[in-house]
């Protein structure tokens, strides 16, 4: 019953080091070869043989742990039977995140465990969990407790906190990266399936980089800020840490959702959004912008270069076209962060606390926080100001190429090295990091390789909205590397994870702010029903559905010749037509006009007549049905896949 | 040759007031019973006599602007011959604005006048025009000269300048309103057809309440800044007013468009967007959220109340349904920008100066601006931070309301006293105008009714990108006043403008800037080629003439029942079929959603294949061609057309 828990290697010759990436758990759990009570009580003995590794600030305490692990497998047993299940499809029935260990940094709130925020003195005891971890836990997911990080997630080191350093799981004198420090060697370590961060100037992704796991930093707005203790309001990102891009994905495809109460909040298309850009939607390579190489500075480090060398060649293997570009505007962004105007706004977070209480904050910390009290008002206008003129540079940018690729970190350093230069060795690790939330961008690092013992990544970045289309270029770099996941030794799984669930609350109001204009309601016939193999092509775009309907009688239905898939036709008719089954599903008019680019040859959008009045919908030229079968008299699509043979149309299509 | 000029009324008992509005000079021009020497002679005849009324900071000179006025004219002669021409219509070859006298307020650049800002000693000479300046010379209007207005555009009385106070057309002991004073009143007093503001707090809408004429704050964006002196960058905007919505809303259609050397440019529909609905795009009446009255003061002036309750009166009778909301968010955000951090903005844009030069500076603009100086950075981030909040409030209000309607002013002030309390009854003034630009909203001022004399208005308010939307509502409220324009005396003319003419740059990039998903090309074949009736389906969607094409000869064409405006039908056929000539245009993938709204049966929206390859376009239903005439053979829609009899498609579709 433990063959994949007990299989992996010992790299660090403690206990075994489990397998937690999603696929692997999840085919486990369906099949019943594996129990959430076991892999807790795994992750827990994993735990403790480590002793104080300085990655965790508090833990649930595991009894509670194991009593929700049992629950879980009740609820399971109670949908399959003990020996029931069989392997994990689109169509599960266990929640998305079933029996996923989790890990949270300790600035996110999580009922039952203090707030800390790496500050003792500043501890908080909320009673209930932020947003996000709520749907995690909603989800199935277990959370194992609060990881460390730099105070105030206030550095990129992970140096910077009185509980103590976490240090890179492939060499012990060297830092893990910060301030989601914690978070990321609970990844790397093989502790948790997925660990939850915040990335303000790089927090979700100089981790990543330094353990050899995937950090997401989402498009800002795209996960609720609420219940996270704020470093700049304007700027911080809950993100995600993972073994593959699939795991951090999904665990973010739960997150993910406007909240009205939380002002940072937006409405954005998220992990569902378009991906991977194909012949059919571009007819073009990905085009992505790289720096020059003149540019783009290691402080020396020939190793982390040539790595990075390596992830270009990586990315042109696989089909991208790179584009050398200026970084000036970037780097540019980057410094007013630590240089200047957000200064201020990190002392708005926490600056009060910091004048009284001295004494509790750690000296990096205050030297950095402190002087954001003398920044001016019109210090920080001006700022603004000088923002925008540098994202309209870098939007010229964006309207040529489709993502940007860095070096992750430039370098990395020995504990001690950050200790003796807290200030200017951590401005070095964020580099590459900290302007993408100034600009607005999503970003998703990965690893690329590994030279004189560490680990080297690469991030990927693109405008906010693009988290879908970054998630599918980094999960195949990634794959492309060969590299085992994180420190666990374990390879990369096969990306076969579930389909991305249902969000937190519906990205998108269906009701239109204006006049009645922003929503389109369109009547699908065929591949496009619920289930069947087109309809990702509606809910990618976020369609809901609005009801199930009939035409008219006035309407014949041809199986159309070609596929996969199998797609009917329909066609009006003046003379013998019958009602024929339809869905109405409804999107936003910009995603109306995104579906209306996949409308294929001979295939059209016009006006249905249906029994709830007249829709745009499917419909078919009446030159393609010479020849075709008429099935009219079957009333629908789903009548005709029931009763012909098992055909293309049934299959998945990817 | 001058009956329309000299008919007008004399209310100041100077020289007769010339009705100088757009459509009764374009229409004098064509017909060729007014030229543009006559009408600028006239104005500058008018502006003499009115001796020193503080309107005017700088003038054109005479001989300079009769010398491009006899060059106009010259043109209008070249094209139509001296005899020649006609009436107006959408097909003139007249420049957009041709032969139109204009104004510009004294805080944006137009080049051979100085540009003081209200305060000599910062006048600086530009040379070139602001780029909106530019654009309304090079669609033919008459610039006069530059406007008066509160120094630094800081204040909302008009009786912050040194070069005097220009006061109310109605009643000289009472101001006129500002900061765009000079402006206001020289539209109102008939010295040009419009007049170019700017408005931050309110600036573009408190004098064209003051002064009965109507003010346009488009949405911030929509016009380019630069050659402005800013107030506060991230706020400031171009405005416009004229004696009628429609002047307004020609003028800034003209000046709208992308700019990307300003970074607070955006790419928004502009004037050309979407406008009132329509039973067809939302099958119920426009909403329009009004104050409670108890939230609603006018500082005791019974009779503006009694004017805006006459407003509301006027919007039911329109079929608008009022919905009282709380205003607590917009008066809230309004705060912010006069009790803190947004003055910290104001002293980044001339605080220096100030400071520098304190003799030089109006005593209440110095007590306004320099105390920004003292705002801190945090204080300026919470207040973005509250900002934030309060934007959240406001718009779960615009998923229920299409716009809000608000006094413009509570009620008006002596000079006297203004001058007794100027930072006390300022604030009074802006009380339902400072919030707009914060919470980003565009905002339409028109006139509503006289009370004691004196003229009151109505302002409606929708989120930035309504800008068309509350132009037609706001030109139907306007009309249903019945009142004379500004104080020339003269009738709001008929509302025959010419359609809006091409923006100055194209308003949306249509390179996407993600992997080529966000254009759609579609080819029309029929009511929607270029000059028919249903072209502006898509030009107000923002589309453009991307190729004309022809499809590969396998269609049929059909002359469809039904109309006006006839339409024809386009059928693919698999025997006999010929090439039908087709306009490929381009839309935004949101603007094609939208289109597609209002495809009606039989038509549909397939993929048509094309000389240029194959690509999405109006195709029929098979089922409505039955019986209709088969124009095949004709080879396109305009063909059939010329040989048809006149028939209802060549005549405009409103």
């Amino acid at each position: 019953m433990t063959t994949e828990l007990m299989t992996g290697p010992r790299p660090d010759g403690l206990v075994p080091v489990p397998d937690l990436q999603a696929t692997v758990l999840r085919d486990g759990y369906h099949r019943g070869t594996l129990r959430v009570t076991e892999v807790i009580a795994a992750v827990y003995d994993r735990i403790e043989a480590r002793g104080d590794d300085a990655v965790w600030i508090s833990m649930v305490p595991r009894p509670q742990a194991m009593a929700r692990a049992a629950a879980l497998d009740a609820m399971r047993d109670a949908l399959f039977g003990p020996a029931g299940g069989g392997r994990a499809g689109a169509d599960s029935r266990l929640p998305a995140l079933f029996g996923l260990p989790f890990a949270v940094k300790d600035n996110i709130d999580v009922a039952g465990l203090a707030t800390t925020a790496g500050c003792p003195g500043f501890a908080r005891e909320p009673t209930s969990d932020a947003p996000a971890v709520a749907a995690l836990l909603a989800a199935g997911a277990v959370c194992l407790g609060k990881t460390n990080l730099d105070q105030f997630a206030t550095g990129l080191s992970g140096a910077r906190s009185p509980y103590g350093t976490p240090v890179s799981p492939f060499d012990p004198e060297m830092i893990a990266g910060g301030s989601s420090s914690g978070s990321g060697v609970a990844v790397a370590a093989g502790l948790v399936t997925f660990a939850v961060g915040t990335d303000t100037a790089g927090s979700g992704r100089v981790p990543a980089a330094l353990t050899n796991v995937v950090g997401i930093k989402p498009s800002r707005g795209l996960v609720s800020t609420r219940g996270l203790v704020p470093a700049c309001r304007s700027l911080d990102c809950p993100s995600v840490f993972a073994l593959s891009v699939a795991d951090a994905r999904l665990a973010l495809s739960v997150m993910a959702g406007y909240d009205p109460a939380d002002p940072y909040s937006r409405r954005l298309p998220g992990l569902a959004g378009p991906g991977w850009p194909t012949v059919s939607n571009s007819g073009r390579r990905p085009r992505v912008a790289m720096a020059r190489p003149r540019e783009l500075t290691f402080f020396g480090d020939a190793g982390a270069r040539a790595v990075h060398e390596h992830g270009l060649s990586l990315l042109r293997e696989l089909g991208v076209e790179l584009v050398p570009v200026d970084l000036e505007p970037f780097l540019a962004a980057g410094r007013l962060l630590y240089e200047g105007p957000w200064l201020a706004e990190r002392f708005a977070s926490v600056g009060e606390f910091v004048l009284a209480h001295p004494d509790q904050v750690h000296p990096t910390v205050r030297a950095v926080i402190e002087p954001g009290a003398a920044i001016t008002g019109v210090e920080v206008h001006r700022g603004l100001t000088r923002l925008r003129v540098l994202r309209r540079q870098a939007e010229a940018l964006w309207q040529d190429v489709d993502a940007l690729v860095l070096p992750t970190v430039p370098t990395s350093y020995p504990v001690a090295a950050v200790l003796a230069d807290p200030i200017g060795l951590n401005s070095r690790l964020g580099r590459y990091t900290t302007f993408a939330n100034l600009l607005d961008l999503a970003a998703v690092a990965v690893p690329v390789g590994f030279h004189g013992g560490l680990p080297h990544g690469a991030t990927l970045l693109a405008p906010a909205g693009q988290d879908a289309f970054l998630a599918d270029l980094a999960a195949r770099l990634h794959a492309c590397t060969g590299l085992p996941t994180g420190a666990t030794g374990h390879p990369l799984a096969e990306a076969t994870a579930p389909a991305p669930p249902t969000p937190l609350v519906p990205p998108t109001p269906l009701v239109p702010a204006g006049p009645g204009r922003d929503v389109v309601d369109l009547a699908v016939v065929g591949a496009h029903l619920s289930g069947l193999p087109l309809n990702g092509e509606l809910t990618r775009l976020g369609a809901v559905l609005v009801r199930r309907d009939r035409t008219l009688p006035r309407y014949r239905l041809y199986a159309l010749a070609g596929g996969p898939p199998r797609r009917p036709g329909l066609l009006r008719t003046t003379r013998g037509g019958s009602a024929i089954e339809v869905e109405v599903w409804r999107l936003s008019t910009q995603a109306a006009g995104r579906f209306l680019l996949g409308v294929g040859s001979p295939l059209a959008i016009g006006t249905v007549e249906l029994v709830g009045g007249p829709t745009l919908g499917f419909l078919c030229e009446s030159a393609a049905v010479e020849g075709a079968e008429d099935i009219t008299d079957l009333g629908g699509w789903r009548p005709y896949l029931a009763t012909a043979s098992p055909s293309p149309s049934t299959v998945d299509v990817p």
